[in-house]
């Protein structure tokens, strides 16, 4: 038999897999009003979320998220050949793969989200700070990574569509 | 007769319009520094200087900062077609070329510098803050970037020797 | 007043230019055809077609057909300052400023249009060749990678489209 | 103990993997050939190999060498969690992370590499034939796309060198 790929499954186990590495869409959402509050004071939580969402439903997100995610499970069951297993186990200095992948999300809404990520990476708000913490347990190298470009994504998502909005009411004022 | 590209004229002409754009490379390494000293505490401003130099030898850097200052320059003298015009001029919110060049730059140490370069854009830390200042006169939608991009460029570089230099301190007190 | 964009400004200009420039949108259309009909023997010209038409409609992709453009007229015009009039007129070798503009247009719709991008550039195809024939007069440095990066990202947006048709037929032959 | 990184090591595992998944760097160094024979008419294999042992060099190179292996090598054993195992055994058409990872490689030497990997990505000279060929055991979803990026980013270190070369001779005529 044929291999049959089916999107349905791809869009299910990126849900599955960021619920149970205990990433709650919604404080994906929040990264976004964090980054995105001052330039639109009038966002809704709906918005950022609709946006959050519409990043989610891309198979080249989908893709990283997965791929990511799976490093991270692996380096936490010592599963990873060495030096690999310490480099993700310890989120080494040098290792850039984790930020490769995550720009990969970033590009989805274009170039303007490249700054998004790079700021929010380093302010680490909200979950960003609680992914960030060594337990001594849990390894998320890469899924902060993730988390923070669909944050920076969304906000591209956003601003491309204020744009329209702003657009459209010049128009309709002009009317 | 064949055309034939000096190398050195493409170095001394990214000299020339760094300074004559009002960028003193001094204050890139101030944004090296801003970036690093918290990671390491004894760095020297001649060894933020001296990766400063280094990323700015390198013929991709060189390629976007003049490119990029082009433009800017084309920008503030009226001379690009419309609407792009308008777009560089107001460094418009959709408009992400200046960061997709920047990339180039900061890619030449790895991936490891994309963080460095959002944080320095969105803080604007010393020369950032000046270059961001709108004057109704200079246009620097490019330059902004291009700076940041180096100065996240030259970070890298300092986290890969610091990094060379344990290694070594490490086999002498093995030895 | 406030400086206001308008998107269809920002579209028309694009259309305009690349009609201009001696780009017929239907040669943009064969490319996607020359790389897709191997994987898709009953791809249709309208469908290589739609896809151009959404690709060019991305704002992303805009704003780096319209600077693009801008630094080959400049060059053209003998207007760049030197030595990066040289450089852009003569498509110096070391000059990459051209293929990184125009991978933030392959990556629209991701990554997996690079091998495409990459191939068609090395080819040159229909178009493609007019475009890199050197009569002493055009300057198409930019234009040719653009209009390259531009068939890879509408063939990726095939390749996506033609995954999800498959999967609807499936799921109609199972009900 | 602290956690502490050696670069030997990362170097030694990356020279150790690629060997054992039946990568002999000659045959990339031949890639390389491939790629620049028909620019440098004199080029010798001593450089081409030269290049690739300069690029292997490179931590952000083996970071994404051993990276990519370690999830073919996964994929192989069935240990990954689904549907990523049947998305990277069965090198599925809307995966990109492999070519996301791959040009984190190209881009050690420049933008202008990017052509050469999709170039050679599409065409399978040499040891990328056999790495494509299905035999129903290995999986080379990321190691095809790697040892092509290796060669691209080899050919862009030659064309810098070559360009070096050809002004220093320039020089000595003048002198």
């Amino acid at each position: 038999m044929d291999y049959s790929l089916n999107s349905r499954s791809v869009a299910e186990a990126t849900e599955h897999w960021l619920r149970r590495r205990g990433v709650d869409k919604r404080e994906i959402g929040e990264l976004v009003m964090f980054l995105q509050k001052e330039y639109y004071p009038g966002l809704t939580m709906e918005e950022c979320m609709d946006s959050v969402e519409r990043v989610l439903s891309k198979r080249e997100v989908q893709n990283a998220v997965l791929t990511g995610i799976q490093l991270d499970v692996l380096a936490e069951e010592g599963k990873l050949f060495a030096p690999l297993q310490d480099i993700v186990l310890n989120d080494e200095g040098l290792y850039g793969c984790d930020e490769v992948l995550s720009l990969s999300i970033v590009n989805v809404y274009g170039s303007i989200g490249y700054t998004n990520f790079g700021y929010i990476d380093k302010m680490k708000p909200g979950i960003l700070k609680r992914l960030n913490e060594k337990n001594g347990k849990d390894v998320h190298t890469f899924l902060d990574d993730i988390v923070g470009a669909v944050a920076a994504a969304a906000s591209s998502r956003i601003a491309h569509r204020k744009q329209a909005e702003k657009e459209t009411d010049e128009y309709v004022d002009e009317a």
